[in-house]
């Protein structure tokens, strides 16, 4: 049997109870560190806590080399652990897919997500954003105009936008550099974005939330990551209320 | 301090370690039911796992009466506890709002949702979501047409729908009644919706997904609530086989 299991936002007490006694009952328990990572403790952490071995899998172990995975998952129960909810990328979706076609039986175990997170945090309400978009590191020659298009498309229908951040092996885009990135390609036009959520640490005990223009986000310290993106479309009564509470927004 | 607690999808088991530590730690525990409830347990079973007496609140004790909320959580640790992820809806927002503005610290703890867990459940991409929406019970002389509205519109973008079904006191919509719903909202008209995914209780052992026409729909038993509804654009190709391999789909 395979187990997907979200371990939640932040740290090691992020996990469900559910997900932890999966863990326990587990033959051999993967862990994949390229979606997405628990900045608020560290794999020997998790050894420790669980009481077992961790298997850490990169992008091409799952997506090339599943085999380990799936021969575990035959043989016994293994579970798949990630940062957040399971199957939010397509690369865990395509592993399901696998292990279900070898007649691999499969089960989720959800875990706490940004992607219903955001809407605690900054007060923006669920129904209210639109698609969501990503801001990747550029490289040579490439540097895709998509989020910025997302973002606009969104203010024109008055919907909310998350924009996720790049995470790389060791390296995570800030707030600062995703919105310089976006300046970067409004560069030249007549496009602007005028308000932007800026949030640090997700689901940790001192999370930091700040909205405002990214004049005023450029002052504000984030601290480590994960950072996450908002762009807010024009504020409810409630809204900007909450923004105004917990994120230091002044409308002025 | 006003704690607000996710209880997670749908079981005793789908709080975090963090929501539970949190729980044992409280002097009070307060509980709504009105916009999210745990299909999977009992209000008798969670007192008995917490070890902890529950006041149980309705909609207008949190939106109109908040005081012994708020008092409780001026003198001690007052959780809040909800279904699904806290803040999801504005009913949560208002109550951090008045907490702060009286100067009681406030905090999050983040379960999981159903707003991230389709993805996980139907293999449909999480950032080709579009605006959500829900699907009340009409009253006399109220049918709003919004539901409808929304769906068509992603799907002219090319975007998934979540669509949200009612859920009121011992009565929650479901898969078939929203199909219905929205059926009767396209009569006479040359809208349509060729593809539905239906999901009955997220979170559980045993989900129902099914993949279709409102005509295959219409012959799944779903079981118990609580259900959902998603409304997919047109499909990219490892979601089509993940909703093949996952939940019956038969393009044909």
């Amino acid at each position: 049997m395979l187990i997907f299991v979200g371990l939640g936002l932040y740290d090691l007490d992020d996990i469900s109870l559910k997900g932890l006694q999966a863990i326990k009952e587990a033959d051999a328990v993967f862990l994949e560190t390229y979606t997405s990572v628990l900045t608020g403790t560290t794999i020997e952490q998790m050894r420790e806590k669980y009481g077992k071995d961790l298997i850490i899998l990169k992008r091409q172990d799952v997506e090339q080399k599943p085999e380990p995975i799936l021969t575990a998952a035959k043989n016994g129960i293994a579970v798949f652990l990630t940062g957040g909810d399971p199957m939010v990328s397509t690369t865990h979706a395509d592993l399901r897919i696998r292990a279900h076609e070898q007649g691999i039986p499969t089960k989720i175990i959800h875990g706490s997500s940004i992607v219903s997170a955001v809407s605690g945090l900054t007060g923006l309400q669920n129904y209210r954003f639109g698609k969501s978009c990503s801001i990747p590191y550029p490289a040579p020659k490439w540097f895709p105009k998509t989020p910025l298009d997302t973002i606009l498309a969104n203010l024109k229908q008055n919907l909310h936008t998350i924009v996720y951040l790049d995470i790389q092996e060791n390296r995570y885009m800030s707030v600062h550099e995703g919105i310089e990135l976006l300046e970067k390609l409004m560069e030249g036009s007549t496009d602007s974005i005028p308000l932007f959520v800026g949030i640090a640490r997700a689901g940790s005990n001192s999370p930091v939330v700040a909205a405002g223009s990214s004049e005023r986000l450029k002052l504000v310290d984030f601290g480590p990551p994960l950072h996450i993106l908002v762009v807010p479309a024009s504020l409810h009564e409630i809204e900007e209320e909450y923004l105004k509470n917990f994120a230091g927004y002044d409308p002025q």
